[in-house]
């Protein structure tokens, strides 16, 4: 591992639980059955963790997209054409993309990184650091090399570590990259030992042939390229992409920064889950988002041990699952800024003894 | 069944088919694979068939919030004092609730009606339309006469026709009554047939005893009072509450009126399931929520073939899964108004047509 990584994952910290505990405590008093709020609750606790603060608002708010292509897909696994990658990107800086409008919608900011799209252009709120036109076809050699994907990496980290920089209070994690699922996939195979039966799914929308090519090329490479499944940075040299690689970065700079960070669908959540693997305490500032419909979209969350908290049936990608979240992690502060206590609400302290004795009904909410 | 009540379910009339042929027809145009925004995308079919516009904002908010108390609260099924009922209703009024603060938060006014308190009292933000000082005890006498159900269904219905001649685009149905989900339960149990064991929990949390003495008198009491089960009144008389009752009709009410109405949790879908019973049409501008932890909420929705999107453990009851779903409906409404078409998107006609020709994977998802 070089210098650079090994001093960006030593930057991350466990979350402060003295005021994890002040919140948690706070809860503890609001006027409501003890967990009522559920989810809601346990936000405004990771949050406290996080920021270090009791409910502080989560106002400024920006979508990371990382966009990059891949190499795989001259084995035609992709719906799309390769160009897709470029005009959405484009699309999306102009605002005109489903995740623009849920970002704009949501009062968050953009911030697009070309880190591997397969064109030369220049376009306003697309930043360059662009490491290569697209990744090598991993069915043909190592998609990248371990300089390239520490480099992707950086690119990640380097938009976390603005958005801290800019005083963002939240940020989430999306890419735009056709071809990605196949990539997603296949590091989440190399890191779990899943055949790509399991990992991987039918994307955008392929047909029973491409998929069975997709799965098959996937698990020929792992075993070709000799993946170590213990190192998430060879697995995204082997068998990732660009967009992974730094999205992977963008979750280590969060969380050495102490930034809530929203993971968004599958490619978000495989990128998360390298990041979890390089350094377990990443996963303490990720808040998850919604339940994608690409089937290995559970299994990176399990393995990290966490819930989505939306189901809407969605796979479109771009980090579209993320400002729904913002919003809900924004409200989840303002209940434990604003509820009234036990106190406050005239209460009494019998009732409030009652509840808290009920020990069964706590164990199990 | 009474006059007034005829009246209002004869003015429900089916969604707007050619409107919501349209909103479908552009979901189709834009630049994103088929259904990838899944729920969004229903939902804005939804809604333009619920306005009669595609895309129409939903800026203006409310949640109608019920409050009664109930008689069985005697026989010791709820974990709070009767008094709470009372105090929490103040407090909502005062916005230090979690439903008002969560309405605040997402910029949702509150009209808080007084179908039932068991108190005489007057409260700024607090609406009277008591019926009596709280329902009879129904392990000893049917919860109320078929006159009072038909004034709280009214009550309800008032609420929702005030929201939509103030020109509200979206509303929520809440409620707060200390005993409700044993109401809830026993009503969910009466139009079903399923036994107490199924529909009735903890509600705000009480111990085993109770619970057992809870379901074992929502079973006596369906029995006992001959509850009809193909009349959603008979229920509401003989096993419900003020509170369940006027939400039945804030259902009725806004679907009457054409206006997006959000379900929060187990009562407010029970209520929900009362309407329904009622006439069948009101279920088309009904739009779930969250998924409540009260074991009966999944079966009343699965009674009305719903799903909720959101997965945030709450059972707070007040509406307060409402105004984030307000959110998300408008959200899924800027998708539609705001996206790129593929033509606008720049992205060919090869494409869309090799993405919809694409008959096995669009049948799937």
């Amino acid at each position: 591992m070089n210098t650079d990584l090994k001093t960006l994952l030593g930057a991350v910290r466990p979350l402060d639980a003295a005021a994890m505990a002040a919140a948690r405590a706070r809860q503890q008093r609001l006027a409501k059955p003890p967990h009522s709020l559920g989810r809601l609750e346990d936000l405004s606790v990771q949050l406290a963790g996080i920021t270090g603060e009791l409910g502080k608002p989560l106002k400024k708010r920006r979508l990371l997209v990382f966009a990059a292509d891949n190499g795989v897909c001259r084995e035609g696994v992709a719906s799309a054409p390769r160009e897709v990658t470029l005009r959405q990107t484009v699309n999306l800086a102009r605002g005109v993309t489903g995740a623009a409008v849920l970002a704009r919608h949501f009062g968050a900011e953009l911030d697009v990184t070309d880190v591997g799209i397969d064109a030369d252009f220049a376009c306003d709120g697309v930043r360059d650091a662009k490491i290569a036109r697209g990744t090598q076809n991993f069915a043909e050699a190592p998609a990248m090399t371990r300089e390239q994907a520490l480099a992707a990496i950086r690119a990640g980290a380097d938009a976390a570590e603005r958005a801290a920089n800019d005083g963002v209070d939240i940020v989430g994690v999306g890419e735009m990259g056709i071809g990605n699922t196949t990539t997603a996939a296949a590091v989440l195979s190399a890191l779990t030992g899943l055949p790509a039966e399991k990992t991987a799914g039918r994307g955008a929308g392929i047909d029973d042939e491409a998929l069975a090519r997709k799965r098959a090329l996937i698990d020929a490479a792992i075993a070709r390229w000799n993946v170590d499944p213990n190192d998430p940075v060879d697995a995204l040299c082997k068998v990732g992409g660009f967009d992974v690689a730094a999205m992977c970065g963008a979750f280590i700079g969060a969380a050495a920064r102490r930034l809530p960070v929203v993971i968004d669908g599958f490619i978000s959540a495989v990128a998360a889950l390298c990041a979890a693997r390089l350094e377990p305490l990443c996963a303490a500032t990720m808040i998850p988002s919604h339940a994608s419909l690409e089937p290995g979209y559970a299994l990176a969350m399990d393995a990290m041990g966490l819930e989505p908290v939306l189901r809407l049936d969605m796979r479109l990608g771009e980090g579209s699952g993320c400002p729904i979240m913002f919003a809900i992690a924004d409200a989840a502060q303002s209940v434990i800024r604003e509820m009234a206590t036990f106190g406050e609400a005239g209460i009494d302290d019998g009732y409030l003894a009652d509840i808290r004795a009920n020990r069964a009904f706590q164990g199990e909410a």
